[in-house]
């Protein structure tokens, strides 16, 4: 075990929130930290180098894409997904788990983990979450893609219709072959929608998974992370958290439904979270609003990943501010001369790119847009990271939190 | 003038070659040079930073598309297309009446610049081509979008087909707000189809509209180049070249139908450029394979603009090598770990990205693929460019084109 230590560094005296560094065999994370979600092995549009210049220290690939196109088997051929996509620093992948959710539940119910934040959109935290399928967009009663076994999940490829079964060993399998310094079990995300007992099955299913997926890893330079479920009900959150803990896991990721609203989803970190190893990282799955952020940190979260900065940049030309979002697609941009903010170090700011001129480019649907406006949305989230981190460091993170909930509210 | 100087260092023993310097306020252009396209303002997915890191000198951006979206005032407001874009080297407009053809007679003949060599393919040397609206793609017997007369064209916009009338003034006013280093003078591309008698009339109608693009040039830190037209006619080319080049243009483009195949191309040079004046530089409009690059500098032409590279590496992940071009998609590289060429200094193969991701990042349609795909092709055009003028200064550039020649043949 000794490729992957975890030092935390500050605790905070008003709340669970602390720094520290977690040591894998390509770098250090420094915590709290945010994590850029690269679905197929790249994070769109932004190369590797500009990546490292923004400050980001580690990605999150999908095992449940990379299994499919261009296969593990290829990916382990060509030396694994740092060699693949030329990125030494640490990597997590996920277990192919949540689109259990997301091409199941989540298309039969039509919601996200939290499920009436956004009624009309696609699922919420899509950090994990597969594309929806053109012929079957998101939304509600529509014929879910998986079927759901003690063995496993019965996958339909969302690109040929190819059938697939994921099993908890054959996910440890796929994802050691990808190679990521962290892999996370194999774990059943239930839909906010489903009963208690359909919870507390999937539940006691996802248990018996943790332990098979124990029991399948084989490589020693992979730190595999325990999955905490149980929906919104606290009594399983619990019993989910008690039982994770004894098992030999490197770390803890927060998975599944996180209730109905921003309250359901504190009370749940609340629960769970002082019942899990003090020395081992947790990492919040799919979540990265700012305000979300600090108010999982004051309750004990040390990484997140999401997919909103960069979807967020991408699809709407929405890039963020320290006094809010804007969306460049606003005709007020049209001859806006100054940076997307002044003085941020991000390669578009810096390099003098205007407002009006990304407004130009995400208009006329340039692929420059997508670079830029990623570029500095990423970097916005390592400044914002690294000033949690310091606010940690220097006692002083009560304040921070207030001041990001206070400036968060009024966006 | 002072503001351009053109210096020919070397001139070729055994043909037109020649290569030189084109100083422009913006820096210096080496010639003969490779000029990307950049339609919108901005080569698609790639940052000026990365195209200076490749050594491109100078792009070409259409005054067509830019005077649609954003609009010349808006550009002109920002301090125009240097700064707007980010760009700070040489940048070349051209003058609108390329879309006089492809937004006209080659979607009513369905036909590019060299009538027969791509029969059932969009129109060749599409750099300066506007995309054929959805609704009516290339193809023969279409309805046309413009309409010419002695005034000038109307355009019907492809973006939202509000009416817009381009005349010789008009153009000239739009390029200069643009503020691009090197201008053209408003001319109309005729079809290969078209017949002589139309091919003159339309020649008689560009000369006039010559005298008045230099009429309306207010600027003097603007080159403004005049074009010689004359379809496939030997009189007609020798006409406007005479012609022409008793106007005090700052230099030359070679523009319109380039006739039937690369012979008639080459005859067409080969009448022209004799008869223009010597000191002066010499733009072949929408050329860019390297084959007809060296038979068009064996003739005298200077600087060449073509989007081929780029849209090549865009929409089918075409890259190219000495040993002839690669299409990604192809099953072969899978697992091919080699770069798209070994040695090759560009920004994609020196960070050691495989042919085996470029193939996945093309199949997943992620937008990374663009940038290095194009960055890769751009480098490679950079460096045969400098290969030529290596060539023509050391006396063996007869050598270099056999050589370049045999090996496109092959490929």
């Amino acid at each position: 075990m000794n490729n992957f230590f975890f030092r935390i560094t500050h605790t905070d005296k008003h709340s669970r929130a602390r720094a520290g560094v977690f040591r894998t065999p390509h770098g250090d994370i420094h915590t709290p930290a945010f994590i850029p979600v690269g679905t197929h092995a790249s994070v769109r549009g932004v190369a590797p180098s500009v990546l490292k210049q923004i400050g980001v220290e580690a990605l999150l690939a999908n095992t449940y894409h990379l299994m499919l196109r261009p296969g593990a088997d290829v990916v382990a051929k060509l030396g694994g997904l740092h060699e693949f996509m030329r990125w030494d620093r640490p990597i997590i992948t996920d277990s192919g788990g949540f689109q259990a959710f997301s091409l199941g539940a989540s298309i039969e119910h039509g919601v996200g983990k939290i499920a009436n934040i956004f009624p009309s959109e696609p699922p919420r935290s899509a950090g994990r979450l597969a594309a929806p399928p053109p012929q079957r967009p998101a939304g509600g009663n529509k014929k879910s893609f998986v079927r759901i076994t003690e063995k496993g999940v019965e996958f339909r490829s969302h690109l040929d219709g190819s059938k697939h079964l994921l099993t908890p060993e054959k996910s440890i399998e796929v994802q050691e072959k990808l190679g990521a310094d962290i892999i996370l079990a194999f774990d059943e995300c239930t839909s906010p929608l489903a009963t208690r007992a359909y919870t507390e099955r999937a539940l006691e299913r996802t248990h018996r998974w943790a332990v098979r997926s124990l029991t399948a890893k084989k490589r020693r330079d992979r730190a595999l992370f325990g999955i905490v479920q149980g929906g919104a009900y606290r009594d399983l959150r619990e019993k989910s958290a008690h039982f994770i803990t004894t098992l030999p896991f490197s770390g803890f990721a927060i998975g599944g439904s996180l209730g109905k609203s921003k309250r359901d989803m504190h009370d749940i970190l609340a629960w769970t979270i002082p019942l899990l190893t003090e020395n081992k990282p947790r990492h919040l799955l799919g979540i990265g609003d700012r305000d979300d952020i600090v108010e999982a940190v004051a309750r004990g979260i040390d990484w997140f990943d999401c997919v909103a900065p960069t979807r967020l940049a991408r699809r709407k030309g929405t890039v963020f501010t320290s006094t809010g979002n804007l969306n460049l697609t606003q005709a007020r941009f049209k001859k806006d001369r100054r940076p997307i903010e002044a003085g941020c170090p991000c390669p578009t700011c810096a390099a003098g790119f205007s407002r009006a001129y990304l407004r130009h480019l995400v208009a006329a649907q340039e692929p420059l847009a997508v670079e830029l406006a990623t570029a500095h949305n990423l970097r916005f989230m390592t400044s914002f990271m690294a000033r949690v981190r310091e606010a940690i460091a220097a006692g002083r993170f009560a304040a921070f939190r207030k001041q990001v909930l206070r400036q968060t509210s009024r966006v």
